[in-house]
């Protein structure tokens, strides 16, 4: 069977099967709209750990234990954890999951992490190389605003075009067969720079490449919006939704009456000063495992176009006078029984 | 036909091929033993950017055009481009890449990028994903010191163990089938942490687990050292190098006699200074691509084990005081007619 189409998406030739998600957060995550729906609130920052790195690796690695048990499988039986996360050379993940003693394959995609390893995973089980694969992305509010902005102590006003990285962990694990959510396919983002120098204005960073990845989605599919339940967006926030919505009608694809974004369904924005909403590695991850997987096994949503997006941006980057690329990778996960 | 064996090592069920293998490197390189194989030697460290993560940039970007052209392949078909570099959050391969226009897989696992690229992108064409992939990495000696070490105009004093960046960039392109070297499948590695905490000995940091994952690839597989013609390691080094012959000796394994380490062969160590040897993302690929690529298309070599290593640091990691974990990545690379 064909698995290639088009330009930019594969169909695997069996559905490949989510059989568990987890979700790890810190307090303001807790506070949120969706609370109550995560697995584990974690009410200090610190996670009893002694820096806010630290702190992030915990997170990660709370998050691999939760989705072992979840699933029913030892991590040990995992034949490849894939991971990601925002710090430099990847530290939440690595040490995080340095004791995890299995096949390791890290990522980087910025705050995309969570689609691009859910993409691989899929392709390796469908490929015939496992059975079983981890999926894990990271990030923290502190760690991250130290690396990419200012010191926390500093107390910079935010403008209101910025996000708020999310604070925690997701784990997804993937199995070859199983019944629920199951993992269809992927398109595979590319690199799209929309000439955006705001560092504080992510969103509109990311839209471009959100939207060309929806955009080449049903194209090479030739799928129309109305084939999914919803289209879900990693953390464009409030900015990058109207933009996204914008730029896809442009180009004739109407997705307003199904699209969501992770970052905006995270934080209560009028209560919670989070102005353009979440983002970070863990935002789509913690909202995919604790809302839309969980709605998914519930029968409220039966085929989704899950699009985690990420700002490529590095402080160097952006202090030598450099735009900000973006990209987005989209998984098809739909309901199987 | 079964594709898993053991517990980290997947063989493919048709030879991936390697069509073309490209390498672009910096002045000291082209001093170096191998300076007249390299496709091109750019004498300055700025290649005519303004700044050496831009002229990183540059090397990965004119390594993937110069691989295209000796594949004979257009960039524009390659289903998958897979990259990785040293730099924060990826700047290298991310603004060299932007502009290919290809979907884009970020990779991190430090130095070890070629090895962890090679085994996604096999495993992906030989999954029936992609008839072409392109797999590229990078590093830049002035941008690794500013990062990881001091600035440059500190000079500080380097003790014996610490290695040398490369500077350059390196890729390869893959295709289902085609003749002569040929992927044949792949053992992934696991987090490795000995415990080595000085930043200036990678070397040492990364020889467990090059150990770690040759060792398993000999028990996955039922192969002895023999099998091959050479066992190469990514940038050990001569500290390294000790270590690993030690360790897998201890476990059975007699590699002395076929080993050899990229990090080795780039710089001679006696004329330029380079102590413990070359290191760095484009370390293995560039040695790779100009030399145990064109010695197997030249019949020298007809089976090798290659195998790139990568010391999981990031510069706060070290500062908080945290140990350096490694990782290895091997692919089994053969002649194929």
């Amino acid at each position: 069977m064909l698995k290639r189409h088009g330009e930019q998406t594969v169909i695997f030739s069996k559905p490949v099967g989510i059989v568990a998600a987890s979700s790890v957060v810190g307090p303001k995550e807790g506070e949120g709209p969706l609370g109550g729906r995560f697995d584990l609130v974690e009410n200090g920052l610190m996670f009893e750990t002694r820096s806010w790195e630290a702190a992030e690796s915990k997170f990660a690695k709370t998050a691999v234990n939760l989705c072992s048990c979840k699933a029913e499988i030892p991590v040990g039986d995992f034949e490849y954890i894939i991971a990601g996360d925002l710090l430099n050379q990847s530290t939440g993940s690595i040490f995080g999951l340095r004791d995890t003693n299995r096949p390791y394959l890290g990522i980087f995609g910025a705050c995309s992490a969570m689609g691009e390893g859910l993409s691989i995973g899929g392709m390796l089980i469908d490929g015939g190389f496992a059975q079983k694969v981890m999926i894990v992305a990271s990030s923290h509010f502190c760690s991250a605003e130290k690396q990419f902005r200012f010191p926390l102590e500093f107390g910079s006003q935010r403008p209101p075009t910025s996000s708020w990285t999310v604070t925690g962990a997701a784990a997804a694990a993937l199995t070859a067969g199983g019944k629920g959510p199951a993992l269809m396919g992927c398109t595979t983002g590319k690199i799209v720079d929309m000439g955006v120098k705001d560092a504080h204005n992510m969103g509109a960073a990311m839209a471009g490449a959100a939207a060309d990845t929806i955009a080449a989605h049903f194209r090479d599919l030739g799928r129309n919006p109305s084939y999914y339940d919803a289209i879900i967006t990693g953390d464009l926030g409030h900015v990058g939704q109207e933009l996204l919505l914008q730029m896809l009608s442009r180009e004739g694809f109407e997705i307003a009456s199904r699209h969501r974004d992770c970052g905006i369904e995270i934080f209560d924005k009028d209560t919670q000063g989070t102005l353009n909403g979440g983002s970070g590695c863990a935002c789509s991850g913690v909202v995919f495992a604790a809302y839309f997987y969980e709605e998914m096994k519930r029968g409220k949503y039966n085929k989704i176009l899950f699009v985690p997006t990420g700002a490529l941006m590095s402080p160097t980057s952006v202090q030598q006078g450099e735009s900000i690329p973006g990209i987005a990778h989209a998984v098809i996960i739909e309901n199987w029984s």
